[in-house]
């Protein structure tokens, strides 16, 4: 806490994908923290980055650098966390996670703000994790109809972005589209591939090529054929919305989009339910715009909603041959919803709570 | 027919992108045609094409085109169809319809060869009508699936190729990935917008930006919000495996791919079904190839199976929590078996009943 007992907040992976992000949203949001620290590895200490109009300067991720932190936000790769969020925790910092490290830990809360935010007092370990950035595309909204319908069910296809695998995978995606450009490529088989192949290499954080294409896979490989990623949606989803028995089906699918993830949603409910009804619900919940006139085509799309806070829902449908199911297609940005400021947004209700009880 | 006793063809909407792919696969299958006649607008009478390697002199669209011709394809669109196809039928050409006009029409069969080919003897019109290319991507497959177990319900989601709007969408789609190559765009509301609109204009077939975007909307607004591509899934599915009370929800999403549909399928059966029996029956389906190891990265990609004829199944999986029920992932060529194949194989199927009663 500093001197106005405002909480000293570290963000860890402060030069990642989702690290810049963050930053931005910390520079905009209402400034409930006192100092900032930004952390990250070795080879990015003594960077230079700007936070609230400030330069800080990135310092090398160790012990002693929680020291005097009150909250530690950790956006790195499993294993980092898995290793560093304990240690942050052991130095008295509230930490919040957003890799797959502790999600299905029965000892951390996973927190949606706007679905579950008194689950982060559940927290015996001082651990907080931070949804999968597919799941939370959808989650403000299902949280909302769950509420009036008692969700029972979902089928989910994704379209998810190229920096969903960080900044690695939005230069791939870019290198990608310049070596296919102008070319006549796309109509025979493989000669995408080879294109790329040829002009960039093959060293991809994709399993194949994604300019000009589609790649049903990502995450890595778990039981029977299923991806982590898929297997996420569905365990967190019932984690998240304290059902767990809810029945879920999903098939991630990367796309050539920079930033925002996109659903195709089936989603069935215990309750009759109406699109009339539904759709008046997402209006009324906060977090949610509802963009759905399709006589104007109007409905959400990855490019003309990136960069923005809310999850846009469109194409809202009474599903012709399933009873109490609405089918909707959703957009959320997976840098900001889907991974910065759900991060940002638990971290200010610890930062509420400590300054409630200092 | 001809002096061997081989039936006149004539090819409707020869210089279209449908068009184009039939004289390529007219010129590869086997030779079963005496004259082909090439047929199109008066604006692309006189154009030279090849067609089983040979010049052949574009004739306009007249009711005297169709003397002496015994099968008529069609890729026009669907008003042209609906003036056309029954005046081609009033000369006495039997008529394969690729547009949407007459697929619905109870006294007008819709014919998968592979499914219901038995159906086109019975086309009191004289008209045969060709599936929706969305629709046959996944036919060959829950055909062959439905033979063993019965479909009952469909949850299909699709990533839609550019071409499914024509040459005039492949062209939109390039100038579209030529004018974001090499711009930092795809992370700022509306940026991708914005230098479409100001590099290549707003004139497109699409109705939003498709270079680094996906758009759910294909078709025309039908009722209750559902587009005509989603319709269609549903009236032609049940239709093709006459399965009138097959339950199915179908969203449509065009994704920046040139040529070749995915989907994504959720497939629930009476029967019980495996996913290793279902894969079994698959593999035994002579026109579907299933691409299926995860671990070595092997599902089929656009990219990877563009210009092939046969459907490519991959990330088969049991589903966790609905019973008999089965995931995929559905590639195959929009304009090929989506289009132009299926309505070749069509063709043949009504010339081998010509020959067998000549």
């Amino acid at each position: 806490m500093n001197e106005q007992g405002k909480p000293t907040l570290a963000v860890v992976g402060a030069t990642g994908a989702v690290g810049s992000v963050m930053l931005g949203i910390l520079s905009t949001r209402e400034d409930v923290w006192g100092r900032i620290k930004l952390v990250a590895s070795a080879r990015s200490a003594g960077t230079v980055l700007q936070v609230r109009g400030e330069d800080v300067t990135v310092e090398e991720l160790t012990p002693e650098v929680f020291d005097g932190v009150d909250v530690a936000m950790f956006d790195v790769p499993d294993e980092i966390s898995k290793e560093w969020a304990p240690v942050a925790a052991a130095h008295g910092a509230v930490v919040v996670d957003n890799s797959g490290a502790f999600r299905m830990d029965p000892e951390v809360p996973l927190v949606v703000p706007e679905v579950n935010p008194a689950q982060v007092a559940n927290r015996p370990k001082g651990i907080i994790s931070n949804p999968n950035c597919t799941t939370l595309t959808m989650m403000d909204a299902l949280g909302a109809l769950h509420a009036g319908w008692e969700l029972t069910e979902l089928v989910v296809s994704s379209y998810q972005a190229a920096s969903g695998a960080g900044q690695p995978g939005v230069d791939r995606l870019r290198a990608e589209v310049s070596a296919v450009a102008g070319e006549d490529v796309g109509s025979r088989v493989g000669d995408v591939r080879r294109l790329i192949h040829d002009k960039v290499g093959d060293d991809s954080p994709f399993p194949a090529p994604l300019a000009l294409n589609v790649v049903p896979w990502a995450g890595s490989l778990k039981d029977d054929g299923w991806s982590s990623e898929e297997i996420k949606v569905r365990d967190e989803s019932r984690k998240i919305l304290g059902i767990p028995d809810l029945k879920v089906s999903a098939t991630c699918v990367r796309v050539p989009v920079v930033t925002t993830h996109s659903l195709v949603v089936h989603a069935t409910f215990r309750k009759e339910i109406t699109v009339d009804a539904a759709r008046q619900a997402l209006i009324e919940a906060p977090s949610v715009v509802v963009l759905d006139d399709p006589a104007s085509s109007e409905w959400p799309t990855p490019a003309d909603v990136v960069g923005l806070d809310p999850t846009f829902v469109g194409r809202m449908r009474q599903a012709l041959d399933f009873p109490n199911t609405i089918e909707l297609f959703v957009c959320g940005d997976n840098l900001r919803k889907g991974a910065a400021l759900n991060t940002a947004q638990i971290a200010e209700l610890v930062c509420a709570e400590l300054m409630s009880k200092a």
